[in-house]
């Protein structure tokens, strides 16, 4: 029965039944986790044997220019292995080093001291500037527009990716408007991948501002959870189309396919950028750890492999996430107290409560022993217009713990929702 | 016999000579570099064990936290291991990536973005930065700071450290002055260790700026040449003696000790100062490397065996720099053509020509196919005001090399010199 059908009594007997559940659980005190977006150890040791693929006994055949300075942009054969994570050739990539992150950040951080390109004003000298952020989104991207004192603007995600009337609107009209947040395939948190219109519109965007660029963090390239994945559509070949390609900078690693910290981080780009990036990062740093990519390419050898690698991931992952849409499912679908996606990919998923209800869900959740992420934390400066969002991380905990933490999950949107409802 | 005791027919019977050689030389045709400030392949190959200091089989009894996200300022094992080639205590230790080049370009910028602790003003909100450089000194600190705009000023070097009296008194007069970069022992190039003396005065420095900063370089730590090795006073006890530790960073890394480029890079700081880096450094990045930095750890085992792998460097380094040096003495000591300082460890040999003729030096060895770093190189703007400084790198090259290479050089000395003094 949908809880907007239920008479008050009958809503207030739901109540009365959860909140025994509730203290249930809660006396439990049990101590479960939710929140943490990293691969679990089953995961991890899929890739222990590259600790073997890189040996000094091998080391003695390969060229001494590996272990020396020098490719401050990163091996060639690394480029060739992993620029197909990114769709683009080998020539327009840069190899970094563990966290696509840093990349993102420095990159944010070049733009604004020194300009997007040679002789572009850097956007510390502008007046504003101004930030474009589908939401829910990824909080350790706006964490950094944050920083940089930007001032953000929520894009409101659909099915298909952020609503692009609005960009359209907005990047056209305000030069202010230097750059969007896009986690393009298994969105951070929503799961969803952008439609192929959403893409090309995105790559025919006439901003007013010259010197925008697009953020096109393409974390879960390959990261698929169904036999049926979702697809992309590659985003630099639309770009380049238009005669647009210095619009965007790419950007994947291998931290949920090989080790978290220890992976290899990579960006793509227009060659006019790349140049530019290389004049900087010439200055910043020595280059980037050419064994640790060279352990990667001998590990994997082809981008054949690594896909065969990830599908090990998936079969992992898959019940894990099964376990969370599942129970969702069994115990919410039919009382309307919350939407989410069942996702194809990626490592997350989106659970949109009743307006109001996040923030006393996650508490009732945290008293009772399951720690979420922070309502909120899917959106700028930590505030949800709506008070709904949850993102919920179910690679982490083993699948008995999961199941477990969302049992309290679960009840804890029942106790919250019904609380809502009866005011 | 000295060239300045020669009479203008003597000086051109000389050069004749000279030429005739040089003429030689250049009929070779060779193609020597005395230019690259990096480790050679026997030095490399020194460190080739460590590769297998972490296999599959060792990873299994460790503990998954150092294969996922996590630590972000580095393992406790790490902090314990390089701690002591900073002097400073674990607890006052950040573990980075492979480059401390590219923890002195973020400490730059992060200072110039956000300041040097929570609520100081960003150095790009200052109307005007200035920048204290000992020379001649390390190109790629100049790089850094001339790409931030910020304008240096030449400190002279003598051979127990800069010119103490002259920044005292430029850091206590003018509050624009916000750091200084010092390579405190084998100083790049100059090969000199500041002296007690000098540490004391820099660690008891009074600034009119509160957010100066000692840019504390320990590059050459522990990369002695000499049985005698130099010893440097610890500024961090100095500074802590007057309650300034805040003043100081710390930089070193295993770049010249493991694999350029795959090494560990690491700082040491105030607690108050290392909180603040945590607060950015937990927007920038995941974190950095831990599987190599546990790589060195298993490696190294303990600080006393990272001494000892330095003893084996020694005696790889030690026959070159002594080619060069023996060199210098055997052509140039009787003419009185320029000084050099046989240092005690380090990476260089630094030598100081007739004003002048530096320049042209290099220009005479290129055209005879032995290339040196530029002259300039050693001052800010690439500008080195008696055009009398030239860096030459001995430790890449094969002592065979080097022989062939010196003697082009001393020839190129001579020729340049005695050119100048014909007019």
């Amino acid at each position: 029965m949908k809880a907007e059908d239920m008479s008050r009594q009958e809503l207030a007997e739901f109540k009365e039944k959860v909140q025994k559940e509730y203290d249930g659980y809660k006396a439990l005190g049990l101590n479960l986790n939710m929140s943490r977006g990293k691969p679990g150890t089953e995961q991890i040791d899929l890739s222990l044997p590259m600790l073997d693929s890189l040996t000094e006994q091998e080391a003695l055949n390969m060229s001494p220019d590996y272990f020396n300075y020098g490719q401050l942009d990163g091996t060639d054969e690394a480029k060739e292995l992993f620029s197909p994570m990114l769709g683009i050739t080998k020539d327009d990539v840069i190899i970094f080093g563990n966290s696509s992150l840093n990349i993102m950040f420095d990159t944010v951080s070049r733009c604004y001291n020194f300009g997007v390109l040679k002789g572009s004003k850097p956007w510390k000298d502008c007046e504003k500037v101004k930030w474009l952020c589908p939401v829910p989104g990824y909080d350790r991207h706006f964490a950094i527009t944050e920083l940089f004192g930007f001032e953000m603007i929520n894009i409101p995600m659909s099915s298909d990716g952020p609503d692009m009337d609005m960009i359209e609107k907005l990047v056209s009209e305000d030069a202010s408007i230097k750059g969007i947040w896009c986690v393009p395939m298994y969105s951070n948190p929503t799961g969803i991948t952008y439609s192929d219109e959403v893409v090309r519109r995105m790559a025919n965007l006439s901003p007013a501002a010259e010197d925008f660029r697009i953020f096109w963090d393409n974390a879960y390239c390959i990261h698929h959870l169904s036999d049926n994945p979702d697809t992309l559509l590659n985003i630099y070949d639309e770009l380049k189309k238009n005669g647009k390609e210095d619009m965007v900078y790419i950007f994947a690693s291998t931290s949920k396919v090989t080790f978290p910290g220890s992976g290899v981080a990579l960006m793509g780009a227009s060659e006019r950028n790349l140049d530019y990036i290389r004049s900087i990062l010439t200055i910043q740093t020595i280059g980037h750890d050419k064994l640790n990519m060279m352990r990667h390419v001998r590990f994997f050898g082809t981008f054949e492999n690594i896909k065969a690698h990830m599908e090990k991931h998936k079969e992992i992952l898959k019940p894990r996430f099964s376990a969370v849409t599942d129970s969702l499912e069994a115990e919410l679908g039919e009382l309307g107290f919350g939407s989410w996606v069942k996702p194809n990919g990626g490592y997350f998923v989106s659970f949109d409560s009743m307006p109001g209800c996040a923030k006393r869900i996650v508490q009732l959740c945290k008293e009772a022993g399951v720690t979420l992420t922070n309502a909120g934390a899917t959106f700028p400066y930590g505030k949800d217009p709506n008070d709904s969002n949850i993102r919920i991380a179910p690679t982490y905990p083993s699948i008995e713990e999961l199941s477990k933490a969302m049992k309290i999950f679960t009840c804890s949107v029942k106790l919250a929702s019904v609380e809502k409802l009866l005011g």
